[in-house]
């Protein structure tokens, strides 16, 4: 049961949209063990439509396509399925009314061009979407479907959800894959190949490994398919712990928590209250602690001190401390701590200052360079890092490496 | 000279890596007008990659690829390129001592990994990659051309900056395109389609117009090509103007600048500093803000009142405020603001206190509810708005809607 997912939009095309879609798609039909084979992205024209299904249902039997059914004139995608089928368009009078309902509720006015929304190639069988106005369709042919739904991502996730994946566990129960992500920061990607080479040369058979890299993070992870579910679980089992052997506390987790989530855990286990005080990072640090749900147990707050004053005034860094050693220090991001946490009831604070860039490097300081401290009223341990000459990723490295040393400062508590 | 994009990678496939590589290409292709017409994602597995280079090349002149160049086993590109092209693979003396180099002045330990990347196929042209190991290759065959990259998304900048595009340049020149983007904000996709429905419908020939939705935000962007330079120009400006006449002060720009930029400009145009005391946001606003370079100029900090104490040892927002109205209120938004503003020297605060769910919503105030103020010493406006069920949608719509507010306050203040 392969499966193909085609994009469509010259939006995707001319590289104003990302498409995140495919890759949210691409973890849930890993997870159902459905292989997807590829991703096709092209234009929202006919020809180009009607080309991408041609060539997608030979290779595939279950496509899975996005985009091109908004309301405004771009939007092609419906025309080019019926033709492709060499079906008409018929007019969705349940459509019409779920959209007028659904308008109604939110005082929204109904306007022309979501009447267009409402005509549908015959042999569709309708999506309600109760999150947008357009539908999602499923169409079936020689025993090959194909599953058209709105680009938005919110909208197409609820559809995926609510419907299609439901649809497809029931229809199609593939072959079982297993999977093992082993979650490590600190190390590079050849490092940690280095240090498992004698692992990855002797993988059993039907293992695959792949290395996930990301700012300052590595995923590992092993699949396996084709044996007993039994038989598949112990080898994980003994490459988990293989790996534990060699990486040991380089691992920080395993399958989805992330890093973030990781640490709330270990601030709850510790029954510990945080706070960061960040310059360079400019909420960057805070907002990711914050995307998890239920921080507000653990995370206090954030103090964003970008300006001079605000580091003196509000976290109470010394004037002499900023004009002797700069903002830059190791002096700097200490007194941070210790503002933070006397202005607040926190148990522990991180501080961030560094040149994120483009700007204000000297040789002394160059652009990259970064002071991050974390401590509590007793100790506190300071770092200076040399990232890199981009703003961004000065400011997500940032951010992770902080949340490393985070991570050591707990572990070192217990 | 059309051109396709091969991008090589399981990790794209299962969903665990998000292709940001190709909106990027796809936006420079399109700035030198090459016709990028088709993206491809394959497996990183040798037939799968062949196969891939026969359709493309079937298709395009130029194939740019990213990916499966790293040291580790999982990276095969470049061995499927030498099939493909059948052709042997030649140990690249020049690129073991660059490696070799680099490692040295980092520090870094030359592993038995990285030797494995000095192997190239024998008709490769080397593309020296200054930031990482693995080079870029150039390849051409029968008058068409392959270029190889790195799948790291800065190596693959880079390469595509110093040496790609400047030889694509030099060697072709496309027919000029030009587009004109039109920045909207606070008005919804349908909403404007509906507006600007007459110039839609009578678009001068060659011109293509484009909806581009974001969070509370809608791109336009009309595009023409096919006519003399000056032709096209006066064509844009005319669009442009019949446009600016009917949306108004829902444009807040042109172009690039996103709309924290723009918003950085008006500060500066008025001499005003800023300040923002977030809730939900958790920090998001105040990175939004500090992702512009130069934004120091303006922008003091933010406090992140996300506990309770927070709000009322720091911000100064009084117990009986949160007791009475709750945290999420227009009462305790306008303390904030107070608070915020008696704590710095700012002329301007935002502050944001919602429920970004997915806990923490009562019949009252559900999940997704939100209030924001902005003001100075003399006004405050404050506004409630109900969002989504979604944290992280909850959290974008928060941070885009504050700095749209402040955007109208500070036109007000002309």
């Amino acid at each position: 049961m392969n499966v193909s997912i085609i994009t469509v939009g010259d939006e995707l095309l001319i590289g104003q949209v990302v498409d995140t879609n495919s890759a949210w798609m691409g973890q849930k039909l890993n997870e159902l063990g459905f292989p997807l084979i590829e991703i096709l992205s092209v234009s929202d024209q006919n020809e180009a439509i009607i080309e991408a299904l041609n060539r997608e249902f030979e290779k595939s039997d279950i496509i899975l396509m996005t985009g091109g059914l908004g309301p405004t004139k771009d939007d092609v995608t419906k025309k080019a399925i019926a033709d492709f089928f060499k079906v008409d368009m018929v007019f969705h009078e349940e459509t019409y009314e779920r959209i007028l309902k659904m308008f109604g509720r939110r005082n929204i006015p109904f306007l022309e061009s979501h009447k267009h929304q409402c005509n549908m190639p015959t042999n569709a069988k309708i999506l309600n979407n109760d999150l947008g106005t357009a539908p999602g369709m499923w169409f079936e042919l020689d025993g090959k479907i194909l599953v058209s739904m709105p680009g938005v991502p919110f909208e197409m996730k609820h559809l995926m959800e609510t419907r299609v994946m439901p649809e497809m566990k029931q229809r199609y129960q593939g072959p079982p894959i297993l999977h093992l992500t082993i979650r490590t920061c600190g190390l590079g990607e050849s490092m940690i190949a280095d240090k498992i080479k004698e692992i990855e040369d002797n993988l059993p058979e039907g293992v695959k490994l792949a290395y996930l890299p990301d700012i300052a993070q590595v995923r590992l992870r092993y699949s396996i398919s084709g044996k007993p579910q039994q038989e598949m679980e112990s080898i994980l089992q003994d490459l988990k712990q293989r790996t534990v052997n060699i990486l040991g506390e380089a691992i920080y987790g395993y399958g989805e928590p992330e890093l973030e989530e990781v640490i709330g855990q270990l601030l709850i286990h510790h029954n510990k209250k945080l706070i960061t005080c960040e310059s360079c990072t400019g909420g960057y640090l805070s907002h990711r602690i914050t995307a998890i749900p239920g921080s507000s147990v653990y995370f206090l707050g954030s103090f964003v001190s970008y300006a001079y004053d605000f580091k003196t005034d509000v976290l109470n860094v010394r004037k002499e401390t900023l004009e002797t050693y700069g903002a830059v220090s190791e002096e700097t991001v200490k007194e941070m701590i210790q503002g933070g946490l006397s202005k607040t009831g926190a148990d522990i604070a991180i501080s961030i200052s560094g040149i994120a860039g483009p700007d204000g490097g000297t040789p002394d300081k160059p652009v990259g360079t970064v002071w991050i401290a974390v401590g509590n009223q007793h100790k506190i341990v300071a770092k200076k890092y040399l990232f890199t000459k981009d703003r961004m990723r000065n400011i997500q490295y940032s951010a992770t490496y902080a949340l490393i040393m985070l991570r050591e400062f707990l572990m070192d508590q217990k």
